[in-house]
């Protein structure tokens, strides 16, 4: 296992924090299948978001370094024994993917960057072809977040850090094992984007491993679920229906939300990986105006849905409620809810304990899995001081995940949007926003403070 | 830095834990001199005390591995660098070793034990020649310290342990920040007998020096101080009037526990070495009762006095004022108190603030620094299963340092007896104690808990 306090101390050099392209979040594939076969040359431009503006990522990250990582990451290409995995993977059934995409996926390069600071953080953006700038995503946020807190810990002593580990090992052990009394529980890491670091995420995911046993179902990280034998889990997520409502006239608008769910059938006749993902413009409208020959095989044909936003108890009782009037039993017909914003312990025994045997409800846990050191920093109530900078912060405050998201903000020079169920999770420039707010309505969302 | 929980998991072979024999409390040497220089050939044994009868060391440790690491030790010898070392120490004074006495260790070979099992307990013993059978002590407490809690461990999994040593290292780097905040506290380790390993000794030292800085002033194991460059620390224990007084006829007994004082001042002239430990028999009559002559010199020319049992700062404050009828005021005449007995974080805080600047207090900090696991067992209010066996305590009541001691029993045949402040630390056959407070009295002994 690692020595983390070692690798803090002497780093090896070069110290990557992507040393694969297959670290990497699997529906990357799933959905970048989708990109190339059907939406091949869209230019998309994704975009860095800090959503804790307090957090001043270009005081702490050195922007020379966050260059090189990224480079770095250029450089990588797909290895023969990667491409073999992929087209091994037999989780959402076999022959996953055709042969083409896995030759596109041989030939794929990084596309490049811009990077430039505004104030106290930094504006990185990817532009280029979907097909390949999707990749960016996680990588790019993995990357952030690893030499956040690289650079968190370069004031930190030897001792400092074998308390900071020690405790951060404690307290994940503990949270695993509050979670396995509980025996309705199953978890999937989805935890990349926001990891403390690449080996940390390692180690959270063996210890998940042992604590849950089966309750541990698998990794939304193709390299950890490669590396650690695990089933690598993972569908679509918010830029499908962004990029394709984006592209469409604002009188379409309403209905392209739906073409993801249509051409996603075409693509995948699996029910496993027919996960709908509904809280784009909100999920209220998503059920009710989903035009009825669709709503009758979403309802019927699909696996269930992820729950992104909103609280994910109502949002999977209204879920049930609409598959009623398809006849369809959740139980019965094997449906699923996968509630995966913002987990930890507290919440995911909430929700297990109201959902109980209504419907199957794996959790897809993230930041709070794969990196949670808050309080574990030895002068965690003390004023974080970085590069000798002061940040007016506790390093509590500090030392811990940060709602940092990676999001596709044009398609073809139009700007995309995000509305979702909580409205501080809202997406894209603000008269878009209003604008798809008339378009889709408000009704159902909220507002909850994003925590990670 | 160790990877505590791979050598658990992967224990190299042999796993000796005593792997020289400077791995021995220093005090045995400046005894060890004491001893071969006038009292040589006094047969003695040694026994092992369990004094936690609860803990049932004979159903954890297992027989034939003991005999192994003790036979292991059998084949050591002191190394050239090893007696180089001893010749060069100059923390007491430069030359506190003759050559003769040197030489003496250079031929030593640890004599033989013999081991029973009565019931769940160990009857160990070791007898021989008082000069080498005396460094039998610590080392085989340290040896049955460790086989106990790598018994406990052999049940525990990988992840278990990362949540074990985690949280130990949270907890003793917490415990060590606390203390130094308390700039009047000066720490030493005397943490042998009752470590958890040797390793854990090693890191707990390590991080006590990072964090205590020159308030960590030195280890009483001579291998510690070795190997991470502090200064050896200790000087006798009660073995010595012990010894001394079981020797002595029945009416010169009470004056018997001053021979030490006067021989000791012959052999080392330096104050330093001068550190009474006046509780074997009870401390109010050892200064009582002493002789006019040594009490103008125990007071005047001595360094100050070790408190291993009763309330610390009651003794203190008794000494302090026995050394006012001398004219001797503790601060001026540089003198010093050394509470050694069951310390942890709230102890030598509370005695710190009590005797402030009334006269030094350098601690000699144990168990609690070496071996405080105490509820990091991950199950630990489960019930320990040591073998597949239920031991009807819990984790937390097993997984701790238990008041394991290994005391000279007898010298020439005849029995040795130690009283004590405290009645429970009180040791020896039970006539022969009650004859010895019939000689002593009774006068200041009082009852207290033994932790550790």
């Amino acid at each position: 296992m690692t020595d983390f306090v070692r690798r803090v101390l002497r780093p090896e050099h070069p110290d990557w924090i992507i040393r694969s392209l297959l670290d990497v979040d699997f529906y990357k594939f799933t959905m970048g299948y989708f990109i190339w076969w059907l939406h091949r040359g869209v230019i998309v431009k994704f975009s860095l978001i800090n959503r804790h503006v307090r957090i001043p990522l270009a005081k702490i990250i050195d922007r020379a370094e966050l260059c090189r990582q990224l480079d770095h990451v250029r450089t990588l290409r797909f290895t023969r024994t990667d491409l073999a995995w992929l087209r091994g993977q037999d989780y959402y059934g076999a022959n996953l993917f055709p042969d083409e995409y896995l030759a596109f996926l041989s030939e794929l390069r990084m596309p490049p960057y811009t990077l430039r600071r505004e104030g106290d953080q930094y504006v990185l953006a990817f532009e280029g072809p979907w097909e390949v700038v999707t990749f960016w995503e996680t990588i790019a946020l993995a990357i952030i977040s690893e030499l956040f807190f690289r650079a968190l810990m370069q004031s930190m002593s030897e001792m400092e850090l074998e308390a900071l580990f020690g405790k951060a090992k404690a307290k994940l052990f503990a949270k695993l094992k509050a979670l396995a009394a509980h025996e309705g529980i199953f978890i999937a890491d989805f935890g990349q984007r926001r990891r403390f670091s690449f080996l940390w995420q390692r180690f959270a995911i063996a210890m998940a491993r042992e604590v849950l046993g089966v309750h541990f179902t698998g990794s939304s990280n193709a390299w950890m679920a490669f590396n650690q034998d695990l089933p690598a889990i993972g569908t679509n997520a918010h830029e499908l229906p962004m990029v394709l409502t984006a592209l469409a006239p604002d009188d379409e608008k309403r209905l392209a939300q739906y073409d993801v769910l249509r051409e996603w059938e075409e693509l995948f006749p699996r029910g496993g990986l027919r996960i709908a993902l509904p809280d784009t413009y909100g999920t209220r409208q998503f059920f009710e105006r989903m035009p009825e020959d669709l709503a009758e095989r979403v309802a019927r044909e699909w696996r269930g849905i992820r729950l992104d936003s909103g609280d994910p108890v109502e949002e999977a009782i209204q879920y049930m409620g609409w598959l009623e009037r398809f006849g369809v039993k959740p139980m019965r017909d094997g449906k699923i809810v996968i509630p995966s914003d913002g987990l930890d312990v507290d919440s995911m025994t909430r929700i297990d304990t109201m959902l109980g045997n209504s419907i199957a409800h794996p959790f897809g846990w993230g930041t709070k899995l794969t990196n949670d050191f808050e309080d574990c920093h030895p002068r965690h109530a003390e004023e974080a001081v970085v590069h000798g900078e002061r940040l007016g912060l506790t390093w509590s405050e500090v030392f811990r995940g940060h709602s940092i998201v990676c999001k596709v903000a044009e398609a073809n020079g139009k700007p995309a949007v995000k509305l979702s169920n909580n409205v501080n999770k809202a997406t894209g420039p603000k008269d878009e926003v209003e604008k798809y707010l008339r378009i889709f309505g408000h009704k159902g969302r909220m507002l909850q403070t994003v925590e990670v």
